[in-house]
């Protein structure tokens, strides 16, 4: 399975957010996450970077302090 | 290989833009691809879905008539 696990980066240290994310969507300055197992989650975040080989999402947070 | 293909949207279709993405990094507005063979491609467009378990980077130009 392809899907990759996504992070959250606060204070230089990235904070496992979801396991096994299938979709992302950007939406209204937000992410939709969804992984394979029907999990959902929206993030006030931006993506900083994928690595889709490294299975990696790796986003932080639009709004200091609101997460 | 988990890469995944990226395709912009122009005119409700799915022009292939780019095979086996392996780094997606949003910059400057652009968005910067590079392949797991290297190719590299920076383009004006936003992120609009990653479906991964489908192999899958859907992006839309950010500038119409620019690309």
């Amino acid at each position: 399975m392809c899907e990759a696990n996504a992070y959250l980066l606060k204070n230089e240290k990235e904070e496992l957010l979801m396991e096994r994310v299938d979709r992302v969507v950007p939406q209204n300055g937000e992410i939709y996450l969804e992984s394979i197992w029907g999990q959902r989650k929206t993030i006030a975040a931006r993506i900083k970077e994928l690595n889709l080989v490294d299975h990696r999402i790796i986003l932080e947070p639009t709004q200091e302090g609101s997460i």
